[in-house]
């Protein structure tokens, strides 16, 4: 059985790495996934698991790995808290491979509900809107002009393991309006320009809600590749919504429209 | 012109108090407020300002004052970041006076539509929400059993202002749903039990929307007092949702069939 207890392992230390650096991430192709139900999750969805590292006294169950190869490494209290970020202690940690998240690889149902968040700038409303997505059980969630590397440690944590149950795609603005329109996928924009309440606008047809970031808005190029524009009518004193929280209630005004 | 140069001004010290001890905040009866925004918004939303803390360079706009009598300080860079806590520097912070936040001070419409939220854990989740009840122009926030103060500095920040905008009450659960039924609003609990999808109960009427905390969701008092429980409907992996974007789904649908 393979022991780490040094912090300063070259192996932990290149750990510590993947976790600071999307540059790190992209090289080996490797991010790292804490915590049971996460890792579970991520086996589920397919992700390749290559190391576990645990404690001892960890309660995790390995049965979950029953047909796939990987390396068990038990480590410190020391090691583990170099590489974790949670108070809660569930002494597991998983190196994974990253997947590639091309468009072409999206299964996408006869009639697909797809959220399109353009260059989100918070991880936490990425972690927000893959959380919302998983509930409503939507065909994809694609990331156009990313900020960073959907296996950023912020967004990893935050998904709370809808990292992995989602059917995730990045690309460009112009490759995701290009994949959405060869597939006859209306495209319908949150903006303010030239837009209509988003309960007057029916989603039971192919659909892609596209939200923009919140400091900017979406760019010229989804104003004009939307069939129609809508918007979330705001009678307070503040002008915009949490871009998570703007996502959410467009979802479930298709899914209502959708009969769930 | 008063002017404080040193963080370890004993002034300085208490308003740093009132950043980090909720009993601080009680016994003075007051808060901070950063961001030239906020301070507007409290301004407009009745809160007595009585210190305005400004550095030399800053463009806050004094006149928004111009009927009320307060204090105003000019600090040194080091006393503004011992108690700023944004990067983006305005470089103003005013000291306000708490509210009661009593349940017998809030005015409602003739057809109420209000948010309870039962003790919520995390500050962010009751900015998230004040942030989208003011969206909604709802006639209230009401938190049940809080668990921390209404004027945290998490919950000031994370509002944007919209701690301002809103109608806010606390109380204890009990008082919150006598408080409802002495005034025929029909609550309806987010719970699982009993419940009927959210977008099949009729909202246009007197309505309380109350959501529980993530961890345990809505005591049984409230299922009890409840008219019908609501869910919605979950469709992944993951079986809970950020309660602050359940909140949104439930208060917007509400707002749809209510015509906006």
């Amino acid at each position: 059985m393979k022991q780490i207890t040094s912090a300063q392992n070259p192996f932990i230390k290149q750990l510590v790495q993947l976790q600071e650096k999307a540059k790190a991430r992209k090289q080996s192709g490797t991010f790292l996934i804490e915590g049971k139900r996460e890792i579970e999750l991520a086996v589920k969805g397919g992700y390749e698991i290559e190391t576990v590292l645990y404690l001892a006294e960890t309660d995790f169950d390995f049965r979950i790995f029953r047909f796939s190869d990987f390396q068990k490494i038990e480590i410190s209290k020391e090691v583990y808290q170099k590489l974790a970020y949670r108070d809660t202690t569930e002494g597991v940690i998983a190196v994974a491979k990253s997947k590639s998240l091309s468009l072409s690889d999206l299964e996408l149902s006869e009639n697909p509900l797809v959220l399109v968040a353009e260059a989100p700038e918070k991880p936490g409303n990425i972690g927000a809107m893959l959380r919302t997505a998983d509930a409503a059980n939507l065909d994809a969630v694609i990331i156009a002009n990313p900020k960073s590397d959907m296996y950023n440690p912020n967004i990893v944590r935050s998904s709370v393991g809808c990292l992995f149950t989602n059917q995730i795609a990045t690309g460009t603005t112009e490759e995701v309006i290009a994949f959405l329109k060869a597939r006859n996928i209306a495209i319908y924009g949150a903006t303010l320009q030239d837009s209509i309440a988003y309960h007057e606008q029916d989603f039971t047809s192919a659909t892609a809600l596209v939200v923009g970031t919140e400091a900017t808005g979406l760019t010229q190029d989804w104003r004009n590749a939307a069939k129609q524009n809508i918007m979330i009518p705001m009678q307070g004193e503040i002008d915009s919504m949490n871009v998570s929280v703007a996502a959410a209630i467009l979802i479930f005004e298709a899914k209502r429209q959708r009969g769930f």
